[in-house]
């Protein structure tokens, strides 16, 4: 028979065992706090109507969507999970009770260049609050603080997450009276990316007035204390309506952040964040680790007004965050963050030594009923090489059953960490395994 | 701008959140079913290189395939977690442990004919375990142990799984001396849904003596209790080794399968079943509700020799099992069996009536510490509308913070399922929150 070569495509991410578990603990662990802070889950199909995604039109990445080999085209995979709540949202929009708070946990796909740590499949975890006509601001603080939660228990304590509101920068940038406010905002999106000669220079391309430019340097990079720029936005002269609007719900996001037990240290108002996308319109956030902000923002989003205006007729605000699961499992393990998260799911290998295997796999049962993560051992070999498939398991203990343990009804518990053997009856051993 | 209408594609399963919580109920505790029984995750992309799909030639399936636009077709998805697993195995031949036992929960992909009930993408729950050029055969128990918690814990205690050997039919054939083995055990899967008078017509397309045909009815069709066919296949006069191993083990499967805690009442020894595919070679598996026959097996299985023949040329023989769980759920619903199964998965909504919202979200805060699932409404409108989202989202208990409870220092828990409203201190709200 011919051989073809097993192989995945180039870009996507497959991971061995090992690995699988420490990615599925931190998957697990983002979908338990998402549920804890009351978001519904909702799973759509991977694959969309193509009208449904190019809705929006150009940009790069509609140019990366998979279409499904069809003579009409009319299928194609989703590139992000953004859209599919905008289509879910319209198509149940009478089924739903709003405001509508979900989590999707889910691949999406994008035939993106290949890039090390990019891949063409991998994982978003979003949350969102969508409101029906109105949503009131005071929800914006509940999306940080599930990301809060869900870096604190992943021991990503010096996690930050900067904040600011589009308003306050689209209100100044009225008051300075420039011209193309969008363009001025995605250049200040680039800002911590390159150096500050070059930013000017970028920033002047759609600016005339030199001191205009300084004076947004200046703002943007304004530091202190979150306190101390709250106190700077609000006392900064503008009669702008729109700044002012902004400087109120950042000023209320502060406070409900802290009041959700989000720590200070956690918090960086940071008026240059503004994300460049067109589609927010409030709140801004995105979250670094201190010492690691190379890899960048490791989760992001904001407030936008009109989630699904390509879907219905209804206007529905929303705010969310999505973290890029795949991207920030391989960013971890690449900076070592990830070497003590392995917890062997197997907890206890019964390994009979007799051909009757009936009482092996009763004392199996019995360990499963003790909610004891267990497997049996059941092929020919030497006594090592099954040791030795526990070893690479990395299963901490092994029971063993042989004619002297059958004999005197007991069982040999071997620690496979201190390598200690012990004849014991078999609840004594359970107990042993139990408080391990 | 012009609105495209949302709607999902034909044949594509999509849930509203209720029916959601109920899904990834199921779908969790099949998860949680499969690691605590000793399998380790597998997580493979959904995009395969088609020559891999394609390796094993033509079939039902592989016409099924949804290829992803480009020029050389190299890209499709997966229509089973069969074919990736092979290619998984071995492709990571060296870096895994065989025995390999595997889960793996995921979507696939079939472009069917638009049925009702049958899904274009839907959920695969799969278990196996894969030996390096051996796999003792009583590792089989374990693949419907693991299957008989699951269906346990879905109160499904009316399953039962049937059972045979491939080894037993195939040895008798070859007694027999009929000719196209495999066309026959293909027309004998069929035996449970068509008549007895079509089914021996089907049988006598490949057979020319009629009275052949009628020890292979007698055989199949032979009833009894588990001991007593085990008795009839012991005795029946057959010198064909391949039968005799059969009949051996089917004989340790049963042995194995009650030893591991499944109830005999659960156990059907069925010398019809079969499992058309060729590919299976010794134990087979088929799950049906007693009194839901018509359902269909909701789960299957069975023993191979060679896993991964396509991709390399080590000799893997395996043994599994899966759920297709989209199509479960569906008939599980129709049927009226899941209308018990829904919990809420928010427990309270904080209600604060004042402006200032901090102390609501400090009080939210706590709740969550306390690992009570909850949420804050902080929208504009009447006491009532706001209550009726609590009631339409099923949430048990509504904290309402007015001036009076603020002054008071006291929260207003209101009962939603009762309507009792008490002024409690926060402490005594939380403990009847989580003793409810």
């Amino acid at each position: 028979m011919e051989i073809i070569r097993p192989s995945t495509l180039p870009g996507f991410l497959e991971l061995l065992p090992e690995d699988q578990v420490r990615f599925n603990k931190i998957k697990n662990l983002i979908e338990d706090t998402f549920i804890k802070y009351g978001f519904l889950p909702v799973d759509t199909p991977a694959i969309e109507r193509s009208e449904i995604l190019l809705a929006k039109g150009g940009g790069e990445t509609t140019k990366q969507i998979y279409f499904i080999e069809r003579e009409d085209k009319d299928m194609a995979l989703r590139f992000d999970l953004t859209v599919p709540l905008a289509r879910y949202v319209a198509e149940h929009y009478n089924e739903l009770n709003f405001p509508f708070r979900r989590y999707h946990i889910a691949k999406v796909y994008r035939g993106e260049r290949n890039q090390r740590g990019r891949f063409r499949e991998f994982y978003q975890c979003d949350i969102d609050i969508i409101g029906d006509e109105f949503l009131s601001s005071h929800n914006d603080a509940e999306i940080p603080a599930t990301m809060y939660e869900i870096f604190t228990k992943l021991n990503l304590s010096s996690i930050r997450f900067h904040v600011s509101n589009r308003k306050i920068l689209v209100g100044l940038l009225e008051d300075l009276a420039v011209e193309d406010t969008e363009a001025i905002i995605r250049t200040i999106d680039k800002v911590k990316k390159v150096q500050a000669d070059r930013f000017k220079e970028l920033l002047m391309e759609d600016i005339e007035d030199d001191s205009v430019a300084d004076r947004i340097i200046n703002f943007i990079n304004y530091k202190g204390s979150n306190q101390e720029i709250l106190s700077y936005i609000s006392t900064f002269d503008s009669k702008n309506a729109l700044y002012k609007e902004g400087v109120e719900d950042l000023n209320d996001l502060y406070r409900d952040m802290i009041a959700l037990g989000i720590n200070d240290n956690s918090i960086a108002i940071d008026l240059s964040i503004t994300r460049g996308l067109d589609y927010y319109t409030g709140s801004v956030f995105e979250t670094f680790i201190q010492d690691h902000e190379d890899i960048g923002s490791i989760a992001s989003g904001g407030r936008y007004d009109d989630l699904a205006s390509n879907y219905t007729s209804k206007k529905l605000p929303g705010v969310g965050m999505s973290i890029g699961l795949s991207r920030l499992f391989f960013q971890l393990k690449d900076a070592n963050m990830l070497e003590d998260t392995f917890t062997p799911p197997i907890k206890t290998m019964v390994l009979p030594m007799v051909e009757d295997y009936s009482l092996a796999y009763e004392i199996l049962d019995s360990l499963r009923n003790n909610g004891i993560v267990s497997m049996a051992y059941v092929e020919e070999g030497k006594f090592k090489k099954k040791l030795r498939y526990a070893d690479r398991l990395k299963i901490p203990f092994v029971l063993i059953l042989g004619e002297n343990e059958i004999q005197t009804k007991k069982v040999s518990l071997k620690n496979m960490v201190t390598g200690k053997q012990e004849l014991l009856e078999l609840d004594e051993a359970i107990d042993i395994i139990k408080k391990s």
